[in-house]
């Protein structure tokens, strides 16, 4: 569990210096500089069978600054390696539309944030990292709460400690949270959950103690830096990961991503939990737990019908609870349970639900 | 600064006891119990001058279980307040939605969530107090930063401090924090800002220890529990708020609901901090400070002359900025600034424009 955090700043930092040194080598030996990496155009998506998520095909692009239509990308790409080096050398952080803003600074065109988010996502295979690991961050984030000493590595808080446990609204899972050290824990698994008004439901009823589990807000469909987070968790603590959504189609797509990945981010596989579970709500539940239900809308029916030909979800419970949802109709939020007491969920139906998931 | 939570809690307990107390002494005295509070009907909404705010009129509304009509809301209204004396005395808290759902537990029947959202808006005006105070909370959270330490009075916190500085990603403003005592602060003022991106980059940059403050990230419009937790903030510490937006209309509204409030929560005054000072990004710093901005789009421009005949927009920056921002056609957001590198919004921005408002 040790300064993993340190160790992977060093080695964005020697990625960047390659990168560097590959354009000066060309230069030495006047040649045109180029930099080469996967192609992310929709036909070199392909879903991977044996890996059950989207991952990118063999061709390449190549960028060239011989050809004066790669000059422009050419040299945003490598002011961008500029920036984030300087970034990652200063112990800054950055947004997405910061580094748009800022490359005005250097009379470097982008004609929209559109433009400048596809070169860091270019950044992100060329030195086949998460921008995360640069200290590029959206806006968006969640929370999380549970038994987890976690040690600080950013400037001004190096080595200094902070449980998890410590604020019952919950902790956002911003740049210093996504880059500190795990230091201790007595969790045995994490619980996602879809929305902020369950989690602090949780906290309240102290699922963290009576599961074992530290608790995630993934505020909707999670950002990057919140899949960046579970799945530092699984590999560095070895928790297992079980979700928690609303009973509808977008839940389940919720649960999807989490452990499948998006196409949009098939160049960055190390985001995905491939054995988290998706424990519910069902369109099973709905029925079962006889919840309050609302009719699905039509543009709910359509992203069913979408889905169900998703190659990530060809059978299992996933192509099934699709069947459901589109049979009966009718979607459940999670508060639906209060029906039942404001405990329920925490009282019934999650311990239900788990020891059917550790059975799967 | 002792002790405030706790008082509020008895407060509400007894409010809440009155309340039933009115309802069985009617039925002792063999009169339909009756319960009556101002009307939040649109034609007593009214604008004081004096206060610069939205406030309701002399009307009420009298809901009378001798009215066949009135029977479902009376009901409703008293089982809301049966469900909240259960929620403040067991320290729990409970969401919008959790609110529409736990009826069904009661058989207590509303046809969405609407209309729950209603009779607790109703049971605001009978008892005279925010939702907060009766531990309902709304899903959106934003955060704060800053040397202030609080001790919890939640469940199994009660008595433990915590110094809102020691987690650099900013703390999360929900019930736990909202109801906390605040116990200690070197802070001299309050800044809340519109976005997660600049909240992060003022807490990179030290603006709480250059400015002495303690920096609040609204994350847009800011929900109530944010409102409330900044009316907290100036009242028991008497700290000034400055309020930094995107150069906006949004953002000049955004401001103007902090200082002035809103016309749907113009039943709460309590709410607003009428001494709070907008800084910026003013339409006039989008000239000054040649920020890069965008045209602003048929929609911002309705926007602009809507808000242009509202009362609250009368004369001074208000206007003022207005007419600018119709003139230039032009908006830009925080991240503008990077353009002139990413410190140049804390380093000169930001100074600048507290020495301009406290000579205001």
């Amino acid at each position: 569990m040790k300064s993993t955090a340190s160790l992977r700043r060093r080695e964005v930092k020697q990625l960047l210096r390659q990168m560097g040194q590959r354009v000066y080598t060309d230069l030495d030996n006047a040649v045109f500089p180029e930099l080469v990496f996967p192609s992310r155009s929709v036909r070199n998506i392909v879903y991977d069978e044996g890996l059950k998520q989207y991952i990118l095909g063999s061709s390449s692009i190549r960028r060239s600054s011989q050809n004066i239509k790669h000059i422009r990308p050419f040299s945003q790409l490598v002011w961008l390696a500029y920036f984030v080096n300087k970034l990652v050398a200063e112990g800054k952080t950055s947004t997405l539309r910061d580094v748009f803003y800022s490359s005005q600074a250097y009379n470097v065109e982008f004609v929209d944030q559109d433009e400048s988010d596809e070169i860091i996502t270019d950044l992100e295979e060329v030195l086949s990292k998460a921008r995360e690991d640069f200290s590029v961050y959206p806006e968006e984030r969640s929370a999380i709460f549970g038994d987890l000493t976690i040690e600080y590595t950013v400037p001004g808080y190096e080595g200094k400690k902070l449980n998890l446990s410590s604020h019952p609204d919950g902790y956002l899972i911003g740049p210093s949270l996504s880059t500190a050290e795990f230091v201790d824990t007595s969790a045995e698994m994490v619980l996602a959950v879809e929305k902020g008004g369950i989690f602090t439901r949780f906290v309240e009823e102290k699922v963290h103690k009576k599961f074992k589990a530290l608790v995630i807000d993934t505020a909707g469909q999670p950002p990057r830096s919140t899949r960046y987070m579970l799945k530092r968790l699984h590999q560095e603590l070895g928790l297992p990961v079980y979700i928690v959504t609303d009973g509808d189609v977008y839940g389940e797509h919720i649960a999807m991503v989490i452990i499948s990945g998006s196409a949009n981010a098939a160049h960055l596989r190390e985001l995905t939990v491939s054995s988290a579970k998706w424990v519910g709500v069902w369109a099973s539940d709905v029925v079962k737990y006889k919840l309050p239900s609302n009719p699905m809308t039509e543009a709910d029916i359509k992203r069913a019908q979408e889905l169900k030909k998703d190659p990530r979800y060809t059978g299992g419970i996933w192509q099934r609870e699709l069947d459901l949802f589109l049979k009966i109709r009718r979607k459940s939020e999670l508060e639906a349970f209060s029906k039942y007491g404001l405990t329920h969920i925490t009282d019934k139906y999650l311990p239900e639900k788990l020891r059917e998931a550790k059975g799967m």
